[in-house]
């Protein structure tokens, strides 16, 4: 089953998807702009594998085999651009093009597009794992047509991490498809992240606990329900203690989250799509608050807070009524997440099968978890189903911790803890059941200020009322 | 100060302003695609003021005298594009064209390059009140050249609402400072209509109280700090009953609250400049949630909620700390709203007055408020504030409300009462204001996953701990 493929862009993730290649029996020929990373990368580690050092672009191409697989593993955005005008000219008719960088899905759809008008294959492939997944198996999101799929999936998923037997890689579906999963799994890792950021700050501000202690937390709960990778990377983080300082790591480090883009992509997309991902902004802003250091300098010195001393009898249940919080508004953000990828695929005519994705997303990349066992099982199950959250599993989950959600966001409202997640997780789950929301006097104000008229339930038609006159129904 | 002025694009809101300006004495030279829209406005206000009717683009424009005066209002996009280049071509150097529709600001920056290139002077103009302030009295936000603003302001002065004695129309910024601030303003407008939405469903569900009785509350706010429009208005269509069927008016609407677009662009700009309108964003997202028909009905079905009778003992201090929780969130929306006209004035290279237009937003617009004083004596007093809610009124107004919004924000997350607003503002609040967030876990995971690195509150620099090794830390 070896193969044969070139990889050009040999910065940390291209070489360690280079040697991932080599070791798993692939020839790999290998093009940097500069020749000396090549170089570098063929001393290091040439010994794992197949490797073949070029120089020029058209050295590279040549020595490939036709149809020629090549991965680009650039920056994304114009860098790209650059990489796919410089060869495609030097390519012959089903060759297969494949970006492995962060693409904006936009950007792939218009590659896609232009690439295929000159009879080439172009896939563009979402990799998460960071260095470490693209080294020993990421998981993989390619998009394209069936064609190229069948052209280079067999190689891709012989690299991808494997969970139950199964590569972690599958194709998502045609032209941005790949980019676009990809962009709404980092935007559920930073909703995630963000959750995970605010259950470790309500235990350490109700409860006082040392951040080692809610380590231990957090690898308790790693045994449960809520494990997965962040959620122990996040006991490891916790543990560390600053070698120079002695002092906690967390303490020691600027609390000024960064961000690159992805999150903001994803919420950007979310709008266009009108699909609520309230808990990936909140994250999103949230990092962004974060970051505003002379606000929050100024706000430190004057804003007055509660004033309350947070007096929590029961410390087993409140870090109980945490873990409950955590998991019920993680369900959420999943359930918005998977939201934007079923409009996305309806709005832009992918055929995306969310068992198979929820299925590579539990192996190789930075959200993988136990519980995406039972999404995949959802959409499995009931392929029709409107939100994960109506499901039996998810929806008993759910219900089973409310009671500890309600007091955890109530307390923080009350002490003065900042919960952006967790409150809006809980507003949302608490407008999707609303029997009647308060939208209908928005729409009155509406129809008052800009005659944007309403509809009335208990009639088809849409109607206006003469607001400024007698204030009489008219159909609009 | 008579002059002339030729309006195209003659559906209510140019006809309406074609009146407006004929009114003020200007001659008004008419153009319709499609003439019978001209002939029946003459027809049926000619008496008002000088209209001059043309039938072609070629007659409009020749009708016109020089420097040409000509207003679009057709609808943004490519609409707007489509009149622009048939025009275009027939102006002289020197010749203004506005744009008054609701453009997104960097069409208009786009517009404004293309067409000062060709020797023209364009005014992306933002136009808020409806049609009934387009007749009697808008708030207008000009963005364009000093030179531009010359020979045309006055004119769009003489038309505007007037408070105080000072028309609310002032020149903005370049390009398109006019209609990025009317993207906002209609942000804030959202915002603002959802916190409205809120304190009304609180009310109904906490304490049983019919729509014409928090009607009547409304109008008792209107009286207070919250005086505005939209407070006056939530009075009148709270009060209002429908007369088929004797029921309350917003009982027979349908609570799916629509948008037509600018509140999302708000949003994704603010994603754009890194500013966090959370306050906005919510208010976009509720709206999307209550369109969400199929997804509602699935989870009214089957999601419980809390299973508790909202337990009010002190009916009027409910009330009381709705009003505090309403007036803390729309003074959080503000200060969000003014940030991003910060940052964005920063980014574009705009030098807008942000008193000076929170001055032309007390007249005429949808988003009027006595409030809006206050907020340009803010600006006026402290140019360099970097966030509304330090500043000395805003600060002690907050802080006086501050326990009924946490018991209003605590009581609604207890008792299954959706408040994606209040929550949210008051996060941000408590976000803004703590001394350290958890975002330092958050740069600590991506350190680990990543390779992100971080800096360090003790010394300069960024530094990796090599989390796979030995935990030692090392400069980035």
């Amino acid at each position: 089953m070896s193969d044969q493929i070139g990889v050009t862009g040999l910065a940390v993730m291209g070489a360690n998807l280079a040697r991932n290649l080599a070791r798993h029996g692939h020839q790999v020929v290998l093009h940097n702009r500069s020749q000396a990373r090549t170089d570098a990368l063929v001393e290091a580690h040439g010994s794992e594998g197949d490797f073949v050092p070029t120089g020029s672009v058209a050295d590279f191409v040549q020595t490939l085999q036709r149809p020629r697989k090549i991965i680009i593993m650039v920056k994304a955005g114009a860098p790209t651009d650059a990489v796919i005008d410089e060869i495609a000219p030097l390519l012959e008719e089903g060759d297969v093009l494949m970006d492995g960088g962060n693409a904006l899905f936009t950007d792939t759809v218009r590659r896609t597009e232009a690439l295929t008008a000159q009879g080439l294959h172009f896939v563009g492939t979402g990799i998460s794992g960071g260095e470490e997944g693209a080294l020993n198996g990421p998981s993989i999101m390619p998009g394209g047509s069936a064609e190229a799929y069948e052209l280079v999936g067999p190689l891709l998923e012989s690299i991808a991490a494997v969970v139950d037997g199964e590569p972690c890689c599958t194709h998502v579906g045609e032209s941005g498809a790949g980019h676009f999963v990809k962009m709404v799994h980092n935007g559920i890792e930073y909703a995630d992240m963000q959750l995970i950021a605010e259950a470790y700050d309500l235990l350490r501000q109700g409860l006082g606990m040392s951040p080692a202690e809610i380590g231990d937390v957090f690898a308790d709960w790693n045994t449960g329900d809520l494990s997965s990778y962040l959620i122990e990377i996040t006991a490891q983080v916790l543990r560390h203690t600053d070698a120079e300082t002695g002092a906690p790591f967390v303490d020691v480090v600027v609390d000024e989250a960064e961000q690159k883009g992805t999150g903001r992509w994803t919420v950007q997309s979310a709008l266009d799509l009108g699909v609520p991902v309230s808990g990936i902004a909140e994250a999103v802003f949230a990092r962004a608050l974060s970051g505003h250091r002379e606000q929050r300098r100024a706000a430190q010195q004057v804003l007055p807070g509660p004033g309350t001393t947070w007096d929590i009898d029961d410390r087993d249940a409140f870090v109980e009524s945490v873990r409950q919080a955590l998991y019920a508004s993680k369900v959420v953000a999943y359930a918005q997440g998977f939201d934007q990828i079923t409009q996305g695929a309806d709005q832009y005519g992918w055929d995306i099968d969310r068992a198979a994705l929820a299925r590579i997303w539990r192996g190789g990349c930075i959200i993988r978890a136990d519980f995406l066992d039972r999404i995949a099982q959802v959409f499995t199950d009931e392929p029709d189903v409107t939100t994960l959250l109506t499901n039996d599993y998810f929806r008993a989950a759910v219900s089973a911790g409310q009671e500890g959600w309600r007091q955890v966001v109530a307390g923080a409202a009350r002490n003065g803890v900042p919960v952006p997640g967790f409150g809006s997780a809980l507003s949302y789950y608490d407008g999707l059941r609303a029997e009647r929301l308060p939208a209908s006097l928005i729409q009155g104000l509406r129809d008052l200020f800009g005659a944007h008229t309403y509809q009335r339930v208990d009639k088809e038609g849409s109607f206006h009322t003469m607001w400024g006159e007698d204030g009489r129904e008219v159909p609009a």
